[in-house]
């Protein structure tokens, strides 16, 4: 459960209002890789997670400050708003041609949908959706991609930094890239934390490891004629999993098979010329005709009084 | 440019159809973390690679080869699909009632859209969308994604792969969690090798950091009541970057700032009772002031002909 | 800013794992009018509130009120789902035949995607995004639209309930269903608030009235042979705004306006006939001939010195 | 069945073309609460109204109307555009420069997809898609909805309206506004009908009542100290449904239940303690115990002669 | 302008509910082919349409009908839902365990939303989205997508036909296919109509033609080792625009252009290693030099009294 | 399987960088109809074909260039933004005001999300996604499809074409443009091919027309009052079918079904009024009566020994 103060994390205040700036700012809002993404990110690790004790809290700790930060975004934006939208009618932007200029590039919807306020939209207004998340309950996963989301969130806000003089604006973008700059480490240690407890192996996701293709786990393989990519550490080094050594090998198919399919169903109409043996239609013994045999056999034991 | 040769790169063949493994079969070909997801990361990253040799090489030569993953899982869910689509009608279903039932759980555009072959989409139908990739022209931020999206990726087909028992399926997929495997490691030597040969200071994205807010850095908040997160290495151990300690503290605002929001244009409509000061249109002495003294200032000048 | 604890709102346990149903619960999280929809709307509406007190702080706790029952919600699911995922083998499809028959209805990304816990969807597997949230700074709409929404959500949460007689689920949707019976009226109430406190004249949205068409603003338009909605009140009562009477009308065109369009640029290739005039190139001449003029000479104005 | 007449409902032709304003119109076109909005929800329930007479034929009037206001709209944006897409080259900004700055804002779609045209997305390019749109079947909170879309609607109109001079524009949008003021009537008046013939109780949406947690259905929780909230009607007056006053409470947790996770399937790889008890693979004994032992009973005697 | 009547194009009623093949039945109302799509291109073609007469009469009349085709879908769906949703509760599926295998199947928002109507969606419940159709005003281009969309949504209509043995579905499908044929021809029969009537040179769209590469527009490229597809027509026949012969050529570079990239502005934070010069800061020298140099110039021009 | 050359299909670069003209040249790319589109449509279709020989190997061919397509659109992309994205401060714009007006129409995701490189979306940053392609597995449907792709790809190549006089841009779109003529052509020689190899009748998608309701096949349907739509081929020629006659008719409907529903399951709470007879709840008897008599009879028979 949460619970809310009136006061935000940290300041939020522009020196002066600035739509054209403002439209750019709503990348690291509503953007792939913008405040919500982490926020809703972490709280739906936070609830999924099975490991109570330092693990959960942490993971509702950093979901719960996130909540604050698109909070500070939002704010930030409506005072970046300030006084913008209403003037850009032909008349007004006769009377400051340069200034009409200007705001060709701000975001209509500013002005349109939320009145001055936030959109929950990136750069372009395509709406934030939650595709962009993951929660797979496997700490080590979510841990690197939690590290990797805020690796890419630092680098945008740091660009959007440089696209503006505002003290006010860059005061609160220096607190934010501090806290990217700390949250990436948390999660890199975190993921430093299972290993010392026990939760994982190594740094490489590994399920089912034990019968996996040996032999294709240590290949890099190379198509392009005079590549130099057999030159690099992921080529010249050892496996992290095995210490064997990584090769380099050309991209050969390792099969004869050449992806020829089988006939089709003729009431799919699908376009066939009868060389994979004749069409038949789909009637249960093509496609599952082993299957049904164990089901059917199974359903009977079933329904013996002793099951 | 690419050249395409029929054989695909591993065999790809199942022992028998299977209608409802091929549904959840999707999810690694069309969702989130898919091969269509590495594939067009991947491609992209290389094309706007900027550092020509071993970096832009290698990520094309990976790019390349996970077009023929993509390849190979279309193929093996059209030999999953085989024989199946034909028979849901109501007559076949009553013909094989237990077959129906699990028929029941098909994806229905296997049949109606696709005719029996892969469709782009992920387990749900949910088609996949270039929201899922990210390609910065930051190599450290892209290859701890890349890392991130192998470890997923590698993840979700080691849930898959216990969903069956058919060898040929486990065959494949034996050869892709390798893939998984290897590849995860590349990404992560990657960034050794940005290191190493200087394109990256620390493993931390860490642009415009000498004006980041060096305190904020450096701190764990915490806001649950009891929370045992402070036990963790990301609060016990020291920073990556300058090597003070992290520590701990109570998550409080650091400001007064209420986020209190400006008045509004009134002719956006916006509910307002006046306390933040008179409202009055936005005309450019509200939202662009100084920027407007500036612009038309600075373009007097451009227009002289000494400039 | 935001604090968290860990005890939920409500006890959120069902009396015992039904994957089924949690594929159809995941509705009332991820769908339109789940709870993230209502979550995300109220704070985005709380942080954009130009109205401080009451109105501000009401819109800041019920938003935060959400949070929570999102929260309460992915527990359950992740209690729906124990122990289901990892047996839909064939072979453990033979063994229990019926019960895979049910398990055909699952949505496999709770497998797959979240190892067992909930995704933020809706029961489709459709991402939620903000496409489904609206935050105007209109209070009236706002709160009328936050009305519409408890409705239809409160609607699906009943229906759901009616699907399930678990007596833990039944439970926490019995406190579900008595907070949107709940907020409902809050909002409605919050509509007469507003009556009040002078921040509306009327019930109805009415911005830039004093110019509107006033009389289309009187009739209901019917174009069905034999249609019967002139007898209903919207046609036979008065307008909320001027007491004046509503009436029917057959719905005729009010213009001899056929929407015939100009020529097309030639550069478009877009097929044309000639017959509304000459097609010529789009060259300013065209499109911003007099708002060129106009927005020139104010430049030469602007540029004077004092301006 | 539908028919087609040559002329508009109402002139929709502006004084001059004005192709960045067309850019910003396209909000009411193909937004969130655009006329392809409400064009495709009236239409949606009245097929699927279920009410014959004075609401089934009310709803499809309406609905009908809806088309051609859509159609008005992509008229009126053809018109804005006469001439504006070809000049866009560098050679004819430079002739033309404030013009060409204006240019900058305009919708590149517009030229290049459309050729001219209107395109069926809103403001900022985004596809209009039916995750907009609702219809229950529950006239009462599908009216409800239909009144808020109508508010929202008219709002972002009104503001539209306000970023231009052009008569033509205007004249049609006074059009527009009046037919919206109507309609917020017309589903209010909706509302007022459903009750006076007995289709709802109230106009609260209340299905399942009879056993909903009462309590909850009168508190306002505040979490926010020093909130003002329970200073509205919200909090101080009495119920729509039973006349109990409502009350507010602090937002404290109802239950000692933090949410903690039973033991995740060890075949989903998910991070896991123990401390839930020992994981075990979900094998129908965990998720479907109960539910199997009924359900293959049943089984057994709906196969009996006399079912 | 629209009208409606009551009466449906053509008989619409099963012989019995099927909540199962419902399901299905949506893609071909609300899939990338179905009925919403033809609808809303043909209506959003007509309203675009320069050529009065034959052509937009024809459009306007066929996107007409096409709405009462949305309208005959969605009241089939609703007829084969009828009695569906409210039984699928394990009590329900307990006393029926066959039928509710089957409802497995079912899709739940036609329960949970729509209250047992269709929903505006495909088949697996992804919301139709206007990034289905075009509208480009060019009718040659626009006639071939239409005719298109006629072959695939009636490919898609007859394998879903195959699907079912109730009459009443199959009566009318079997008009629906005897439209799909007919529209089809209609549209190949329009584009012999704009040849005929000299708005269109050939079936090719072949604008700017005058200038484009003459050599590629004659050529097959083959890349895979042991191609037939030199074979074909496309490869051994002659233009349709110049009757000059195709030819089949490897796919070879034209160029040694390696799209090796320009240094990235400093400020990106982009990975560099100089080897394509030094890197500077974007500056309007590196990207508008030559842009800034005439438009300054011109803007000086344009500002004399006699421009 | 897959493999890449470092070189080009063809020289991509720009004379100089012009980031306004990349903003619009993304439609190309990752539009509707840009290279991505055609890319995936081709691979996907290629990798479905079950004709293997010239059509596959053809299919095949063509996606493996598209790639390479896509490939030198992004180094276009990429070139055309060398220099742009820093400037875009306060400061910047005060320097260069005509620049800083050009660049309010530039794309901010250029600058902030790919660090000066293309965008995988389209000239309004929306995502490419799968929903704008097809592969069904039926080569006539198919290859019109791709017939209208590569004429709308084309259409808008060639207005792109028209906004830029730089030569080495044009250069490389004159190669585009041949490639769409000659693919355009490819795709109906392909149909033609089709025939030849008696792999479709003719040209209309007509699969189960011996049951298809051969009068409706026949007619145009006009309900515009004075519309001329009849005056067309497709209404006086004959069937390419069946060599009958078209005609016009009236839009009438042949039925005198007026869609009523029937009543709805009481536990949907859909508002009703009895008139369609008493609503009771879905208990498999109203949906399923039939099937299940059938379904429980078949399984019985299905457990028998000699099934």
């Amino acid at each position: 459960m949460y619970r809310h103060v009136r006061e935000l994390q940290f300041t939020s205040k522009p020196e002066k209002p600035d739509a054209l700036f403002a439209m750019k700012f709503q990348e690291i809002l509503g953007g792939q890789f913008g405040e919500m993404t982490v926020m809703m990110q972490y709280l739906w690790q936070g609830w999924s997670c099975r490991v109570p004790g330092k693990y959960k809290d942490m993971i509702m700790d950093i979901g719960t400050e996130e909540i604050g930060h698109v909070e500070m975004l939002t704010v930030m934006l409506a005072r970046l708003l300030e006084g913008a939208p209403g003037e850009t009618t032909e008349k007004a932007a006769a009377a400051n041609p340069v200034l009409a200029a200007v705001l060709g590039g701000q975001n209509p919807q500013h002005a349109i949908v939320s009145g001055g306020n936030a959109m929950p939209t990136n750069s372009q207004g395509v709406p934030w959706n939650t595709g962009y998340i993951v929660a797979s309950g496997n700490l080590l996963t979510d841990f690197r991609s939690n590290a990797a989301a805020e690796g890419q969130s630092r680098l945008m806000t740091s660009r959007i930094a440089n696209m503006t003089d505002d003290r006010g604006v860059k005061d609160m973008l220096a607190f934010n890239l501090a806290r990217d700059t700390y949250h990436q480490q948390q999660w890199l240690l975190g993921i430093e934390q299972l290993q010392m407890d026990g939760f994982t192996d190594g740094v490489i996701e590994h399920s089912n490891g034990e019968w996996e293709n040996a032999d294709a786990a240590h290949v890099f393989y190379t198509s392009t004629p005079g590549s130099r990519a057999g030159e690099g550490l992921w080529a010249t080094s050892n496996s992290l999993i095995d210490g064997q050594p990584f090769r380099t090998e050309p991209l050969e198919p390792l099969t004869d098979d050449t992806g020829l399919l089988p006939p089709p169903d003729p009431k799919q109409f699908v376009t066939y010329d009868g060389s994979q043996g004749p069409a038949k239609p789909g009637d249960a013994r093509g496609a599952y005709a082993q299957g049904a045999q164990n089901v059917v056999g199974k359903l009977k034991d079933a329904l013996t009084p002793d099951n």
